[in-house]
């Protein structure tokens, strides 16, 4: 990728200093960026920038960019549009590498904020200043607790460090999004709210990605798409290596228009989009669980080799309902399992539990039972890929299995996915799980969803070799 | 109903004094469902029967349930199926009006199981006393906190009182999918496991929850239908009064086949069911999600007036997701909102905050705006439903917020259902509007199939009245 963009987009997630320009002293969005940039796991300076305020939260403030001694690698403006040009020239000025310009009121808001919008892209040209926004929320790593919301600590459960880079046109609902996955234990390398993308955009964030070794997934929530050309020349390069989902909302026309905001047709875009992201080994979403949902499964198993699924179910209408699921998918069958696989599945669970797959160890479910299926159908020739259907409900089970299915999910061939239906001790290991690399979910179609896009990717790479 | 019947049905959920037919003095099934039993909320007296003990868990036992003083409403029996036929003719012989047979080894374990099976059901011939089961968890009432299952308390959250009648030929999935819901605080006026239905069938419940007035909506989980003509014409009757949400698993062929655990083939007995549900008033769910969730909705909310759905959003990225999935629904449509009442809007909105459907507050929404946007939305003609969708990540919004989306979709005249995205403060929303009676859910998808079964529901009882 671009050198200058991609050492901009460094000092985006691991500046050395920062400056928040608009830090304010009342409790407003300004001095709440200012306050979660402080909270940086060290190593990280953060100086707040307001000609009225000598110190912010006990800070020496400084009353322009300019002022501050030495240099800065990132610069946060929460201040007015009207004044926001000046800033973003004096940032460059100071020879600043990055800014986040969280300010609205750009092209967002009608014709006169389109002009400030062009005047602020001209201010950087020909420098090394690159520009993450306007309206934008700006990033979130949590590895090194990198903060430039505006949602308060109080308010706000930040996510967790993972595998999963999240790169974003929309900031309140994705940051949403997030926080509903922090809840499963999903960690995210990085967040980028990408605003108007008056000059950084979503690709030059892919490239950056596909070259960051703590990302193995990369998921997308688009409204629109920059430069389609250049957008799908990349996701075909990268996704040969890592995978990549995107949430291409606006498919309907009054989506469509509901994302733009104005009047443009863009009917008939979606079926294009289908075809395109497709060939380019993109994995679709149709909403935010799915979006958040395939990047796990993507992130932390293998691709399916083939279409076949073997279920193992503690309950025989979770069961039932996977295998309507899963015949029903454009994608996936149920495995065939044949006699001598299902003598040996016979010899292992309770009497008159079903060895046909679905494979129900009914209520006499035990974690020792659990991990002899769970090994026959490893072994199993006929079987591509295993869904596990769980409830922690039953005295005879425990937390152990959580154990067992790791075991088998890394140690085995093929890919599994885990469903647990349950709150209490079945929540505890769906987190459990998550947090040691296997995609665990809440409920059935979920599994059977996340099954899909580890079959869609395994499917993209096979076509790729032929 | 069948005055024998409803009586029979009664004791199960109202006993005065119940049996517990092979309680142990051992941590096994026959302990915890006597410990389940014994801790009901007052009034109903519980009563083990073993041969082998005296007192089990401090209580009195006796040999048989013949030798208990006294009438027997209930006798919960769990016991191997080999002595159950002894049992069940003692039980007729004591005139118990209510056995539920918790055993298994009948007909889903074999043609040994099966004679076994016929034989219970001839020693209940022309007798008062009905069965539940076999092969069955048995039943569920928080409000009197009647308890048959085996999972003990520090395993299973049992689920709170509401007004959901759940309806289940599946036990242990079943009472998983309770437990999930329980998490958002969905309340059940009772469940009932089916097992076999030797003896009670589904529709029989359905029709004695028709005529409870603590249930205000049924759900049934299906994988069979014993009597297809009598279950239909019941349904018919009874969805005229309340809603009933049906999950016929089975839907593919290979479904069925893990549901009948034989090869008969029911190929296209969806098709029939689809156009047979409809016709019956039966909103169909697919998988166990849907059907709790269409549930809530058709307890808590009126039926859709028609399809024009209002989406009132805090984030563009939601509302953007929502206007797809509305638009792509073949129930609902997004609403087109006259110049007059987007003046209003305008009115009430931060600048630039879109006053299009759906309407973004931005992240400038406040409790103030949200009301006064539901105000001008419940009074707009072109407008039958409403989505609010909703996250307290920002400092402008508090919990305050839960009393206005009470307010505006307990006294606005359409319906209200709300998405919570987010989990520290949102899911607190979240639950708080569910014990106050209002729909919310904690994805953009989930709240639009919400919607879908009110707006299901609405054109149905339409076609009725013409």
């Amino acid at each position: 990728m671009n050198e200058n963009r991609r050492v901009s987009i460094e000092a985006l997630f691991y500046p050395k200093t920062v400056a928040v320009i608009g830090a304010t002293a009342e409790r407003k969005f300004g001095q709440i960026a200012f306050e979660n940039l402080l909270k940086n796991r060290g190593g990280i300076e953060v100086i707040p920038v307001n000609p009225k305020a000598d110190t912010i939260l006990g800070v020496k403030c400084y009353p322009s960019v300019k002022a501050i001694p030495g240099k800065v690698d990132l610069a946060v403006v929460i201040v007015p549009a009207k004044i926001a040009l000046q800033v973003v020239r004096e940032c460059v000025e100071k020879e600043v590498k990055a800014v986040i310009l969280i300010s609205g009121g750009f092209s967002e808001a009608g014709p006169e904020g389109k002009q400030l919008e062009e005047q602020v892209i001209k201010a950087i040209k020909d420098s090394k200043t690159r520009i993450l926004g306007p309206n934008t929320l700006g990033v979130l790593m949590p590895r090194n607790a990198i903060n430039t919301t505006f949602f308060p600590e109080d308010r706000f459960i930040k996510p967790r460090d993972g595998k999963i880079a999240f790169i974003s046109q929309s900031g309140a609902s994705a940051v949403a999004f997030m926080e509903t996955a922090t809840f499963y234990e999903v960690g995210f390398s990085a967040f980028v709210g990408l605003g108007n993308e008056a000059d950084l955009t979503e690709t030059d964030f892919i490239e950056y990605f596909a070259e960051d070794p703590g990302t193995s997934a990369i998921c997308l929530y688009l409204e629109k798409i920059s430069n389609g050309r250049r957008f799908l020349q990349v996701c075909r390069r990268v996704s040969r290596e890592k995978p990549l989902v995107v949430l291409k909302a606006g498919r309907t026309e009054r989506g469509a228009r509901a994302a733009l905001s104005h009047t443009g047709s863009l009917a008939g875009f979606d079926k294009v989009a289908n075809g395109a992201f497709k060939q380019c080994g993109i994995v679709r979403a149709i909403d935010e669980t799915e979006l958040l949902d395939y990047a796990v499964a993507l992130a932390f198993q293998r691709p399916l080799p083939g279409d076949r699924i073997a279920v193992l179910t503690f309950g025989g209408g979770a069961g039932v309902i996977a295998t309507d699921l899963i015949e029903a998918s454009q994608y996936l069958r149920m495995a065939d399992l044949p006699e001598n696989v299902k003598k040996k599945l016979r010899d292992v669970v309770a009497p008159f539990a079903s060895v046909n797959n679905p494979v129900d160890t009914t209520g006499n479910i035990t974690n020792e039972r659990v991990e002899k299926v769970l090994k026959i159908l490893q072994e199993a020739e006929e079987v591509d890929g295993i869904l596990t259907i769980m409830g922690l409900q039953s005295v005879y089970i425990s937390m152990e299995l959580v154990n067992l299915l790791v075991k088998w999910a890394r140690h085995g061939s093929k890919p599994v996915v885990v469903v647990g239906l349950g709150v209490g001790l079945t929540l505890e290991a769906v987190r459990k799980l998550m947090t040691l690399g296997v995609p665990a979910y809440p409920t059935v179609r979920r599994g059977v969803n996340a099954l899909e896009a580890l079959a869609q990717r395994g499917k993209y790479l096979e076509r790729l070799k032929a």
